[in-house]
């Protein structure tokens, strides 16, 4: 097993350790115990975690309480569901010296870490990922939310776990098509921070799908690298840690349109490609990486059409209510090169004319690029 | 106008300042544009607030998008009202950008706070307390909150205010219940942490009864000193902090089990007494206390009788639940002399037999004292 320490200069108290390694998911309990000892646990998983035979690992015969989100996936993840969590806390009378422990994938993590934080004014929160798109992005760096009837994550605190355990053979329990979407968020990685890294994935790609130890923790501690690189300077997204959001401002408001038809990574794909539409619009060198993603997400089986129910109209008042907005108009953010986001002055996110940006939404509605 | 600079060494982001003077509250927004340029300003008020005429006032006719809790009061103080707070920020297309304007009394503090704290993860909230209450008390120091429909506060967050303004010419809207019961929270601040402080208030009541500018004046500084320091030491409850809690542990059950019928200060001057009676039987010097307690209270109309409908056990379960509990029993804060709370080794909060908490729980639903 490896370990990442997360610092977090501004607030040192909300220091905290990443361990990865490969099928110690029975051993986790324990090692919370001895990081917390005197709290009562409480399990927040959902349905396709117990199926997969995820909670049972990790319990490995103890009993304790826990709330199972039912069904699994974005479409629980709203206030109601919250609601229901915390009066199954409040009903096993757990008081503020409780633990959450979160055990799935990103719509679990940012459910458990929201509860926790919300709590009576906040419990710890500990988050054991157990999908690509958790592993690699969500579980790491104290975002936490759920969405409301109208945008996502309208609800949301930053809220940083007491530790994460990467445990790369629960990802053995995720269908190809899930699986693989989540290999986008470690694109995206690669493409803000890493061009090494970039071709790396290029070069195992078919290793990954095949889900092989080695390349799995080696991308697990890559991600896990670059992203505390990025929280540890910046962890209430003030600047720079706006670049994680490489891909996500259209990629949010097309997964939100489509009503979670389509999947977060799939979205996420679309939304770098439609950067790389406007980072063309705008000059820069990025036709070669075009040709790179496409190759990448076709290997990775990942469909890049959108619904026909979602238009144009739909995409661009979600972008006006996008949380980074300013003046209702949402900011960029924008490659120079493969491995380095492009500034403007001290920032990172960049004022694109709706122009632009409507052309670029026309261009990936057609998937005419 | 003068001005308290409230510093927290823990997170130097979440510094700020409490302004308090006499019938300002037209000043205030300009006040607010200086310090939070280009914010969208969101108000929270009650129903209450704008009979008053307050609303009104703090906006000078200015328009504002603006949320009316109805009705006011604790039943308005559930997650439900915060959903509906959230979703009407979102109708309004307010990004991270915008900041939330609370005005109004504890509850309204209490939720605007929170939603502040939930919104997109974070934006500003500046609070302009209008009761005895929240003046003294809630307005200060960071706690937010709602309850569910099993405990109070069990959603909230700790988050610190961008500004206080308190102008005690909004205390005129209040009716004589509501004012008076709210300085029960002075008699808090006094009783742990002044003596010379609680001599005033004993020599003072009438002129305070009587809502003359000066005293109301000279209990807003003190009491802002008061918890300032306190909050300064110890922003997020670890240990000191827990020492305003006096009276609050046995009045918040109090409170909850009458279902709001019996108003907050009402309620914690019946959890000081139980407090007292306690300190009594722990065979601490607290019987002089007890006389001039229920002289005050007197003189202040306060009725410390509880609803027949409210039985021990219920009382008693609420306070396994309590957010302070360890191991399903709460702890309590005692006084060792007036202005001075007792100390167990490091630790403000004391545990106290359940056999003692009975007896006390006995004496106060009689009366008897």
């Amino acid at each position: 097993m490896q370990k990442i320490e997360v610092k977090i200069p501004a607030n040192p108290q909300s220091s905290y350790a990443i361990t990865v390694g490969d099928d110690f998911l029975d051993s986790i309990i324990p090692q919370i115990k001895t990081l917390l000892p005197n709290r009562e646990l409480f399990i927040i998983t959902d349905a396709n975690v117990v199926k997969a035979g995820l909670l049972k690992k990790l319990t490995a015969g103890v009993q304790l309480p826990c709330y199972v989100i039912t069904p699994a996936g974005e479409q629980s993840k709203h206030i109601g569901t919250i609601t229901k969590i915390i009066e199954e806390m409040e009903t096993n009378a757990l008081g503020r010296d409780c633990a959450v422990v979160a055990l799935g994938g990103g719509t679990v993590g940012d459910m458990a870490g929201f509860a926790a934080a919300i709590y009576k004014r906040g419990v710890p929160v500990i988050q054991i990922p157990t999908t690509t798109v958790a592993q690699a992005d969500s579980a790491i760096g104290g975002k936490t939310g759920v969405d409301s009837s109208i945008s996502k994550n309208a609800y949301g605190a930053f809220y940083h776990p007491a530790a994460v355990f990467v445990d790369v053979a629960t990802l053995k329990s995720l269908d190809e098509k899930q699986f693989n979407c989540g290999l986008v968020e470690s694109i995206k990685h690669a493409l803000i921070a890493d061009s090494d890294y970039f071709d790396y994935l290029q070069k195992n790609v078919d290793a990954l799908c095949a889900r092989q130890v080695k390349p799995l923790e080696y991308i697990a501690m890559k991600n896990c690298q670059i992203k505390v690189a990025v929280v540890e300077e910046d962890p209430y997204e003030k600047n720079k840690r706006r670049i994680l959001n490489y891909g996500h401002t259209i990629g949010h408001a097309i997964e939100s349109a489509s009503e979670y038809e389509i999947l977060h990574g799939q979205a996420v794909a679309i939304g770098i490609i439609a950067a790389n539409i406007i980072e063309q619009k705008l000059g820069l060198n990025a036709k070669e990486r075009l040709a790179q993603l496409k190759q990448l997400f076709a290997k990775l089986n990942i469909s890049l059409r959108i619904p026909a129910k979602i238009k144009k109209e739909q995409i661009l008042d979600i972008l006006s209510r996008d949380k980074k907005a300013i003046g209702k108009w949402p900011r960029f953010i924008l490659l120079e090169k493969t491995g380095k986001v492009l500034r403007d002055g001290e920032q990172y996110a960049y004022n694109v004319k709706r122009e632009i940006v409507e052309e670029t939404i026309d261009i990936i509605l057609k998937e005419k690029y």
